[in-house]
């Protein structure tokens, strides 16, 4: 298929990447050129605007940072108006839901199809085109772009026509991740507050009733106090809360636990811990519990 | 080995029925005797006073609803000071660390070995011989009833020599679990209320993120909003919460979500739901979003 | 002085008598004109547009609901652009730190001058001319505008020459009530769970500890459980909750009690009880608690 | 009257030498004996045994700790058996409401009345005899003890025949108190992040919408960040909030800001603060932010 790829950041050049193995033909671009160089010389060719790799692209895939820079390309640098009218855009990125309401619209109103296509996974699973990804738009639009989902996940999974859907479900999921760290980071201060590491806590917990991806991967790097470098940012973590915390809002549901969350990314994002892993939070009930020292050797 | 029995339950008579089967010698006791009955048909020797059980006993085990059930027999009864002299008392309920510490200082006293061996596991698992144990105390008395907890768990979990550090993994263990239950609430209301059920949202994550037994177990409950009978009733959860508060209380160590925790329990319990499981905290979540009723045939 | 006047509500319109009444003259403006009859019998001219009222003003005063509104007049509506230079804009309403920072960026790039002078009163309040005004600005601007402020207010709290800074005291300040609201139906629920009424109660604090007007007026209004007709509805309630989160989240300040707060109100709101005093959420501590029935008459 | 007086910390020693000073004949016992002297001088018997100040007293007044202090003088040092049948017990400390209940029903028994007088008020209100009374008991013993109160209070607030009731009030009452202290604190933390002083802001709230003496006094101590001398000590708060969530719990009364609080008080602690003053934990919110350090001068 004929596919445009915007978005190079290591989560969107594994995905491409992906995409040309599996035989597609892709026209590729990126903010900063230099991160489409490996991606040309597996056969990809390289736009220099972001209009040229949609205007003649069957399927044009994103996966940009957030709504503002996802806004930026698809509208304000014109790309949703050069798209090739019964072309579908499949967004990867993590949006708002209001953002994946907003965009569909635009791509409807101009006779393009939209479909949510965010992803589970790290940069790891994504060059193992093992990701998840949760799917919504109309059926004929993700039947047309299956093929090349196919190529970048394990498992597709669909949950309905209204492209927001899926982002709903990512943002819960996101969500849910949060929380589990917040979780293990409470359980882990009760814990050496009384004697008991939060290595042999975790270590217990996960290996039985917690033996899940989320809960292994997070409870390692707590118990070892391993936050960087970060896998994913505790930036990118709070904005994950806040959209959970505005799809909430928008819809009445008040959601005590990511108030929790909220505040905890805040105070790290204070005390200037931005870019360690998002799992630090867990460090914060450390700290207010006064053992954060004895247990560390940060 | 000659074991006194103390606590049948229904995860007592399961372990106490492992014993059996593995050859052990048992002398059981319960508040309501009847409860005794399938354990005499196995060969166990049944007690009219919990002293009874105690008195020739080379190890005492007991699985008892709470501190004050404990003490009751313990102190209250005068089981402790019946104990053999270098017999040990293994304590398999979830207990306060407060209790815990008071217990095993009067089994000291008493010149009586002191084991606390909280355990993780339903009652099926129980039955199973499945459970994962925790254990705490002195190394040659944890040593000696390896072999009982051998006939009932699938596996030991050592964490140190002062008791109280297996009741302070369990009680942090319980609080991840109610932590998951709120998180699992929060997610579905979230989901709901933007047009994804809660069914679709559970499976997605608890098939991949989540693939662990608390999440799948729990999430099905909370998807089929399917709250009674209650496998772990809301006022045996709203326990576990109580005993994590304490343990933090006590040590200094703020706990955000557990405080939300109480909350929510409370809320439930002041709407007469201290009889359904204690994943129905999930519905408080629903409740508030005012998206309960449309999702459920409650 | 010849004064503009842009937004009519009941605050808006007893602003502008007053400063009618202190001799200054007023050309008025409003979305809907019929709020403007009673001030042109006072002798107020009536602007067909908002840029009429802003076009020979020495002074532009601004009373509108929000950011949007704020916005959609001064820059949608080209108000701003058409200020005559020199002259000064005072933006009386509560708007947020954000919207402050940008609309005196802009009407300094114009030349004119920008004072925030959110007040504290209710409709009463600014009848009497009894506002307390937090002023920020420029100090030229400020002493400018300073007759006008004293004709609608009983005292002007100056805070610096940043504009937004008189803002974050006005958001600060309605924070303040939401919190001693939640403390109220709180107290009021604990008090009659043991069998004291929230009248009983409040009555105490109210005149004592507390004999202050916040506690005082709304403590009456939580004890009769009156929440109809709002005074200050539960909608602007939530926005001041919101604006407090906003400024607070922008400057990395967790504010758990704000965070509480949040989900008190997105609660009422999904419970249709928007168009409730905000006190109300007074109730929702005691609906939680199961009192809500025995105490009231609703 | 005779009167026995128990517990002569820095109110009740004022509340005693009121008492002296109304012509009323007092035997008094502290734990610590030199607390009496100067209420010796005033013409106080002073007590070796607690029992000794109940045996004769027409009524017993006590200002204790706690719980602990107050059932260990009652009950431990058997005061309540050695006091005649048809006297008074009159608590004016600050009791939990279990206690209350049990404390009366223990007196009832021994034929003894029960009058629990909580009051609101700092040692310098106590001197002065301006202490604001609380007081719940059957009515033909409060009509009895009447005139005490009156000599060591401005004010008496009747709120019923269950001594508990009384308690209740005064718990709530500090609940209010301490949620006033974190909403001061997260509001100043907003103030000082957007460039505007807790001096500043605390002023203007506290002459206006919040002229009220919580606001004020602490206001100040928090504005000029004195934490110490502790007026009230922070452990002493944590006891209260405490009481407010027992009394909660006992009768499912969720109450979310106590739950904040909690968590205050548990960090404070935890950092090694409990010395200071309860209006300390408003640093908490500006440590949080970040912006703890470019306030003060600590």
């Amino acid at each position: 298929m004929d596919v445009g790829f915007i978005g190079l950041g290591r989560m969107g050049k594994a995905m491409a990447a992906n995409l040309l193995r599996a035989g597609h033909t892709l026209r590729v671009w990126n903010r900063t050129r230099s991160a489409a160089a490996d991606l040309e010389a597996l056969g990809a060719k390289v736009a220099v605007q972001p209009t040229e790799a949609a205007a003649n692209a069957q399927v044009l895939m994103l996966m940009l940072a957030d709504d503002a820079a996802t806004r930026a390309v698809l509208v304000g640098q014109g790309v949703l108006e050069r798209m090739p009218r019964e072309a579908v855009c499949v967004n990867l990125g993590t949006v708002s839901v209001a953002a994946a309401k907003e965009l569909s619209r635009l791509a409807a109103a101009r006779g393009v199809g939209y479909v949510a296509a965010p992803v589970f996974g790290r940069p790891e699973v994504a060059e193992a085109a093992r990701l998840n990804i949760v799917v919504a738009g109309e059926a004929a639009a993700v039947e047309r772009v299956r093929p090349l989902l196919a190529a970048i996940g394990e498992r597709i999974w669909p949950v309905g026509e209204q492209p927001e859907r899926a982002n709903v479900v990512k943002i819960a999921g996101n969500f849910m991740i949060a929380s589990a760290l917040e979780t293990m980071g409470e359980a882990a201060a009760l814990a050496r507050a009384h004697g008991v590491t939060a290595q042999q806590l975790l270590e217990i917990m996960t290996s039985t009733l917690f033996a899940s991806p989320v809960y292994q991967g997070y409870g390692r790097l707590i118990a070892e106090q391993r936050y960087t470098p970060a896998g994913f940012g505790l930036a990118l973590g709070f904005k994950d809360v806040r959209l959970a915390l505005e799809a909430g809002g928008a819809a009445h549901v008040p959601m005590p636990f990511a108030s929790v969350l909220r505040d905890r990314f805040l105070e790290a994002i204070a005390a200037g811990e931005s870019d360690l892993d998002w799992s630090s939070i867990a460090e914060l009930s450390a700290r207010h519990a006064g053992v954060a020292a004895a247990a560390s050797g940060k």
